[in-house]
């Protein structure tokens, strides 16, 4: 069988591309820096969804649905959110196209001018906090705990599919609250959802953290986010959480009655996950043959492929064992397809399950049936088992957890293999180029050394980890005092 | 207690945007014609999506996306589809913004101008087939069966909570065939999947038809639709079903290859509803007390309110009772709530549960506990009765069963006394004023009969019905012959 991908040691850059490509997750659009996503990608995309949006519940969230477009002077009320996304949003103009008079097709209307221009949404602090000031005017009204999914366009110049797009898909959530500590609570509460998520399901360690003032959303008092190693030694960003203190209650003016009568501005926090982190599971375990799904979150958890001769009673009884199969596994909750698709190839259907990364595939072949054995294989280990037809089912049921844990901790393993301590800045500089992964640094607490080290490394800090241990040493750059050491990387 | 709406027979359109807005459902936004969809109205819409989406895969569908933006020059290749959507369009022209040099917060940057200007989808016929060109190459590629979940925007003058928006969500199919049949009888399974989620799950009796040539879908050689009738006689278009010949794929050079090798553009539908079934349940079922929501949809199903006295005693029987109660109803997939909020009192709940909807209260009273009994309402014609506590779950579960079948039998019961066959102009006009509804007529099939009327009367033709009957008769204007009669209203 022809090599489908670059080798991710060859290009890991070209891997991904031809990975997200050719197993269907995405393809490119004819809009600059958009993309569309493809039925495998979308129904990945799904599970994620379906399964934060239950926890997202269970935390007492509502859904609800904000406006695609933002007047162009909310942007400008709160001062640092402004400068984060002014610089990097589609702007509607106009409301009518018109004949060309020169018969060129359609033109913009120059009468169908807006009197203030829309912003397409590049993210909903502003147009949610002017409503919000509908909303609330007691402690009775509060906490108030929306989640909206949405699409969101920050106009980017150098695009990569699904981790960096103009459009993605994303969710964000807006809560508001009668205390500070309260939404502090809330941005952390939300942190560790994101962050049980992302072990959980997408067998993804994570570092929970927070942000330097530079790295900050903009508008927010804090930053916390969650880190992901990708295996180029690269750092990914998964999710944020932003206590937004009471910035955006005080541009939009959201105040409240407390118990005791008296007036104060709202407490804010805001929090999403988006469509990257379809590229994360794909960057954090998938390998040259293809992708590497974690089962929980797999469109297609297991692939029965029959292997017939031309006896037709084989074929009879290799469908009678397929159909009990499926039901027992579908019983179980499983999603579970039989390819008996007679105009492919066995060979070319294992290439596709192993590109499309089925977590499991069971073969039931003519001559395998007679041993009352089935051939079942994993897609993360690539190892192979004969198994005993009737310990088929709970085979399948065990290995599928198996293999969800085994993907977890091989993620574990790599980043602790690759998160190293350096104290010294020729160490810095030798280990990002040697080993590339965390590196746990001491740093000043300047955004000076901060940015001056991004200048020589490319490296910026990616988070202070949460529950960081104190320790005594000098920044790695220029020998001031430090308390604790900080995760740096070069990051997506 | 103060009457919270306006009564439908005083001013209906002021009782639907009193409901809508008081009840919860959606509210104003900052942008005109864009409304904020509150949670208790995207529950009911995520209800319906998610009912639809089953159906959708059920029927093998899956699921993509495709970019919000698209190229102008897309929108002219197909020259009915240009006519139809040119003319209501937000129209991106430029990427960036930037700090007015005189201070007054932030201004377009003329020199982020787009070189060729994007429009946010009115729907995503172009987008897609474009993509579909490189999907698409053999008769294997076929069907090829996709839908997307999104939001569009029309330009909308008038706009109408939920009925007309510039901001929409909806689901739009879009699948390709490898022959004419097929594709039509993709066209109207898709009709009938609509038809019986709006009959089974919305309660809501509809009219499968299909449009006449200027009620068309922009670029379809045939439009089926579904009519249902609201409680002031007008009826609403709540779903449409296109079949799109070759139109598309002749706009973007979409051909495949098939079994003979012979080369021939691919045959396609497309087919959507949107967040205006919202609109339409509300119009359908709701009374001058609230909505009155289908069980099957209602975001929340029963719920439990207790009426406590000082016996503490009593407090934990009835505490006791409603958890039983509760859990019974959870096991049936039951959504179910206790309201045990000491803060407000049994009668502001009775109204609140009212206005939203709830489709079954089961108020649990201290003196009632006594004799072993529970008062339970039913939303639907507000009767009450007592029921045996040992046969409370039964009932309820029951109740929903029965509330979910008369809403259904009472709307179409409506429909069939307000669906009236005329012959003559003069009845034509005297039934659209003293007894709207659909009106059965003759007509003669011209395009210019059918304008003629609509501006006589602003009565259109709704749908000519599938599988309607041949009837020999005169156009209810013009006198003359005509096969059939079909469907007129003045619509919504």
């Amino acid at each position: 069988m022809a090599k489908i991908l670059t080798n991710r040691s060859d290009d890991y850059a070209q891997w991904y591309n031809d990975l997200v490509l050719k197993s269907g997750l995405a393809d490119y659009s004819a809009v600059k820096g958009c993309m569309v996503i493809k039925p495998h990608g979308y129904a990945l995309w799904e599970h994620m969804r379906d399964e934060l949006d239950k926890r997202f519940k269970e935390t007492g969230h509502q859904n609800a649905y904000f406006p695609l477009f933002i007047p162009k002077s909310f942007l400008s009320k709160e001062a640092a959110h402004v400068e984060g996304f002014a610089k990097e949003c589609a702007v509607v103009t106009h409301y009518r196209l018109k004949n060309d008079p020169n018969g060129g097709g359609v033109i913009v209307d120059p009468e169908a001018k807006l009197e203030e221009e829309l912003i397409v949404r590049p993210t909903s602090e502003t147009i949610i906090w002017n409503t919000y000031k509908d909303w609330i005017q007691s402690y009775r009204d509060l906490p108030l705990l929306i989640n909206q999914w949405a699409n969101v366009v920050r106009w980017e110049m150098r695009t990569r599919l699904f981790l960096r797009t103009t459009e993605f898909l994303w969710q964000e959530g807006h809560t508001a609250h009668a205390t500070r500590d309260e939404a502090i609570e809330e941005t952390r509460k939300m942190l560790e959802v994101y962050a049980t998520f992302a072990e959980e399901y997408m067998a993804m360690p994570v570092v929970r953290g927070v942000k330097t003032a530079n790295e900050r959303f903009a508008g927010a008092e804090d930053t916390y986010c969650i880190e992901a190693l990708m295996q180029d030694g690269k750092a990914l960003q998964a999710g944020t959480s932003h206590f937004l203190g009471q910035n955006f209650a005080k541009a939009f003016d959201v105040t409240f009655q407390d118990k005791d009568n008296k007036r104060d501005y709202v407490w804010a926090t805001s929090w999403g996950v988006s469509t990257r982190l379809v590229g994360a599971i794909v960057m954090a375990h998938s390998d040259d043959d293809g992708l590497v799904l974690p089962p929980k979150l797999a469109p297609l958890q297991v692939v029965i492929v029959p292997i017939f001769n031309k006896d037709p009673e084989a074929v009879t009884r290799i469908n009678k064992i397929a159909a009990d199969l499926m039901a027992t596994l579908k019983l179980n909750g499983v999603r579970v397809k039989f390819d008996n698709d007679d105009n492919t190839r066995p060979g070319f259907k294992f290439a596709e399950y192993e590109l499309k990364g089925v977590p499991v595939r069971i073969t039931l072949g003519a001559r395998d049936i007679e041993n009352n054995i089935a051939e079942v294989a994993r897609r993360d280990t690539k190892g192979k088992e004969s198994i005993q037809l009737d310990n088929l089912a709970a085979h399948t049921l065990q290995l599928l957890t198996d293999i969800q844990s085994n993907m977890y901790q091989k993620a574990l393993n790599f980043r602790t293999e690759n998160t190293t301590k350096v104290d010294t800045w020729d160490d810095f500089m030798k280990v990002l180029d040697e080993k590339p992964g965390f590196l746990s640094a001491h740093w000043d607490g300047t955004p000076e050394t901060e940015e001056k080290i991004k200048e020589l490394s490319k490296a910026t800090i990616r988070c202070i980890p949460l529950n960081n241990e104190l320790e005594d040493g000098k920044c790695v750059l220029t020998g001031k005092p430090s308390l604790q050491r900080v995760l740096f990387a070069r990051a997506y």
